[in-house]
């Protein structure tokens, strides 16, 4: 998995080859789009028009082997989807001289935009302040492309499209791809999608019939579940440890499969994972694991669903609360290398949908994402996509454009992605302090390393009603002891992947993502108060010292060394 | 029907009663919303709240007979649906100095947007021209809720969202469907779409299995037979007239079903319909032509999915090429008076699930519309939406809602309406005149009074080659004719209801949406060059005049009378 973004070595001849920079991490101006890039064909850049994201490649994949074919594995609903025959007449459009009447476009003169601007943080001045103070106003205008301005404008991101999203931003997307994942066959595509999870139930349509059993982890993301609920498509969990799930777990589940122990179900050909901060264990795949994962899956021949909203949230090591923090990555190549690769760049077979999303990234409200998948599984996508969402808002296209593409470009962004690792770091190391000081030992953690999400164990066994009430009403009580002392958390049990085999571990789920860095503190004090309330501990004495949460700074960190010890008592 | 937006009489004693203004008809502006609306909780402003379209009514509908129940129709995946867990957790949220650790909801410190901001027109100045040259600035900031400028911002739309959209804007979309629709019984509600397309998937998903039949126009929105098929899902065909679907074939349909001549399929019970300017045949239900239908719907217990992108795209009356036209609405009263009253206005049951749509008023980049139902309808919506999509694009709803709400307003919207209405007026009279002047005899059509399609008969049995070639080989022969020719229009048989069926009609449709005038001018004659060849019909001799088509204006005009009368031959 070598990655050297910097540096292309290029072959000149069969015993010569010239070192080139990457020309995706040099900044892209509009004027030299067309020329550190495949000469694109301009009639791609009109309302609605077809396009393909082989054309879009700046390494050739050529020679690399083809995915293989997955028609085994589709669903009826798939097979019997034969895409929309209006946007197939698209392709007659091409010919010179022309004249359409033939699809129901409005006509842009009744859009009522005139032009549309957003504020935008220069590079290397990102956060919040610095974007209000130093930020640039990006502007497009409504016919921007007809005046040679923009390949992008509103008079094309406003009008209907392709499924698969407008080429203009489809392009970034699959160089962003290509620079991240270099995926190691040939025909693998990209299309957007509307959002990671309709992204998922799609490809539940597509893979899965009633009555059948994907793989996941043993806790999985709630919404996961409640996709494939609807479709009588159930969930078997694979066990875990901190890195997620366990590769022998899932071929034991899979070699000894009984469909009479699992209502009738054929053997799973499909994996759900999470492999970078997973929702909600917060665990991380290690490079070893993935490949052994991947491993498992080519055995028993399953396809992977890799869902990646956490990718860009990997951090940077956790080196205690007194420790000092690791530096920052010094390049874009350090970054790049300091990623764990995803199942993508090891996906061999084509027998990987990853789903990425800007959600976590940007931002949740764009509504848009993408996958990356072999062509075969990316013509089914878009088929679908043609006559159901039509494609992301175009809104959303063209902002995320403007800023991805003509603004920041690929270079920009990953300064971004460094950006937001640093803060995310902040944040996690926020959270992990505050539970060193302020949880009873019955609470334990491992330190997530990717994501959104603090996992933390409640010992319940330990719990002085242990013997008289199951784990789930214990898992109640402190919940709601949590709510009555004023800080929500999330029940492991709403994670569950099978909700009807017993359980007996107690998790709770803590985000740092959303709340400033005091509340997160607070909160978590206020979570352990409710914990030793509910298992008969003697709460901790810091309510003088921190009348008016005083006690501790907007960073989270305690004011002074008296206040300090006074909190690790 | 009668609808008196302009005027309510509200009782203020058993006797007595005052005429007070409608309050939506008047502008709204941003500090005097509270004053006119009912009061709302602020805390369904913020980010990712619940809402209820209940608390946004004007009107009370207390008093009206509550919708009928449709638990016996809905599909065993709807059931199985129990929505999304973690959404539901937003509940406790309302607690007084509650920190959530809960939501996975990215902070908006990490948005790289400090503000938002387009160019509309001001009211009464819609055209393109006036936009560019008198349209002003409208922004969003990042934090406007928080500094009590605007009740919704950046921090909140770009944030995650409810599947049904954020209060903000479903407020402004109850209140408009409440204008527009008045419906009859009590427990109505309005959640957003995706689009008016995936509304519908979602639709077919919730009402039908496997195997099922549901009823439509003999000529249908080809993408709803493609949404259908895949889910094994077909459509019956309803004979139609120049009013769209007939009454009576739809009772002789459902009272002579015969599950052995239709793969086995039970009876239907959902009838999907576009009553106004319908797709393909641009045909519109007069008011008696719709309480028909919704009579032989009472008789049957069907259904009705009423997809009604081009409700606002109902004409003027046509005239004909040398009268005068008919003078525009003079009042927002007599514009709404003007349009047919929907299903939705007449659905005493609650057996009609709405579909409205921005795609065709304002833009489908916006790619989000809204859907109108009984409560249990709209919830079983939100709960499939909620795990899905999860609701439209921030973007779209934020610039939709500082359109609408802030800028326009209810008034503003309805003048905007009655533009929108007259230019397609003016572009329907283009086609209609071309025809006229550049078809040959061989070929009919009704005006359309709605939407954006122009559909003409062509009477194939006059071919000569009518006794060795089929329909559709004759229908591919003039479609391709045209194509050489220089027009694209859309073959009839596109938008079959069923293709397993013998069919002896042709027909072709054309739109005047998307063209300028004179471009729709030109290619109306080449496809009449076109059917003229196909059928060995003198060519018209208009050569030599029209050379560089200047012998048409960019009104479609034919620039003097001895042009005209050569083009006339």
């Amino acid at each position: 998995m070598a990655i050297h973004p910097e540096l292309e070595v290029e072959a000149v001849t069969d015993t010569e080859g010239v070192t080139i920079p990457n020309p995706l991490l040099q900044p892209l101006k509009i004027n030299e789009i067309n020329g550190r890039r495949k000469r694109a064909e301009d009639s791609q850049w009109v309302v609605a028009a077809p396009s393909n994201t082989s054309s879009f490649k700046l390494h050739s994949s050529k020679g690399k082997p083809k995915a293989r074919r997955w028609d085994h594995i589709l669903s009826a609903e798939s097979k019997r989807r034969e895409g929309s025959s209006l946007k197939r007449a698209a392709k007659w459009l091409g010919r010179p001289g022309l004249i359409s009447l033939g699809g129901g476009l409005p006509s842009s003169d009744y859009f009522p935009f005139d032009s549309l601007t957003f504020k935008a943080p220069v590079v290397g001045h990102f956060s919040e302040e610095e974007t209000h103070d130093s930020g640039i106003d990006i502007t497009s205008g409504k016919h921007d492309l007809a005046i040679n301005k923009s390949i992008f404008d509103i008079e094309i991101s406003f009008n209907y499209g392709q499924g698969s999203g407008a080429a203009q931003l489809l392009r970034w997307i699959a160089e962003h791809t290509e620079l991240a994942h270099k995926p190691p066959y040939e025909d693998w595509a990209c299309t957007m999608s509307v959002g990671s999870t309709y992204a998922l139930e799609m490809a539940f349509r597509m893979l899965t019939e009633s009555g059948d059993y994907i793989l996941s982890e043993e806790y999985t993301f709630a919404t996961a579940v409640e996709t494939a609920a609807p479709l009588n498509v159930r969930v078997a969990g694979i066990k875990m440890d901190e890195q997620g799930l366990l590769p022998e777990s899932m071929d034991e589940i899979l070699t000894n499969w009984e469909p009479a122990a699992r209502h009738g179900a054929r053997k799973p050909f499909v994996l759900y994972t999470v492999p970078s901060g997973q929702n909600p264990t917060g665990a991380t795949q290690g490079t070893q694991r993935r490949k052994d994962i991947y491993a498992v899956c080519q055995k028993h021949d399953v396809y992977i669903l890799e869902d990646e909203p956490y990718y860009f949230l990997q951090m940077q090591p956790y080196t205690g609360a007194d420790a000092p923090d690791p530096p920052p990555p010094a390049s874009h190549e350090d970054f790049l290398k300091s990623l764990v690769p995803s199942l993508l760049s090891m996906d061999v077979d084509g027998r990987v949908m990853r789903m990425d999303s800007f959600s976590k990234v940007i931002a949740p409200g764009c509504r848009l994402g993408w996958i990356t998948a072999s062509e075969q599984i990316i013509t089914r996508y878009k088929k679908h996509s043609d006559v159901s969402t039509q494609g992301p808002s175009g809104m959303s296209q063209l902002v995320l454009f403007k800023l991805l593409d003509e603004h920041w470009g690929h270079s920009g962004y990953l300064d971004w992605l460094i950006f937001i690792r640093m803060e995310y770091t902040k944040r996690r190391n926020v959270i992990l302090d505050a539970c060193e000081r302020f949880l009873p030992d019955v609470v334990s953690w491992k330190p997530p390393m990717a994501g959104m999400f603090h996992w933390m164990q409640v010992d319940w066994k330990k719990h002085p009603h242990a013997k008289t009430k199951s784990v789930t009403e214990l898992e109640e009580e402190i919940f709601m002891a949590s709510i009555e002392h004023g800080s929500l958390v999330m029940r492991g049990s709403w994670f569950y992947a099978e909700n009807d085999i017993e359980h007996d571990t107690m998790f709770f789920r803590a985000t740092y993502a959303a709340a400033p860095s005091d509340k997160i503190v607070e909160a978590i004090k206020r979570f352990g108060d409710a914990v030793r309330e509910s298992f008969g501990l003697p709460a901790i004495e810091y309510e003088v010292a921190e009348n008016g949460n005083h006690a501790i700074d907007s960073n989270g960190k305690v004011e002074n060394d008296s206040e300090r010890r006074k909190l690790e008592t």
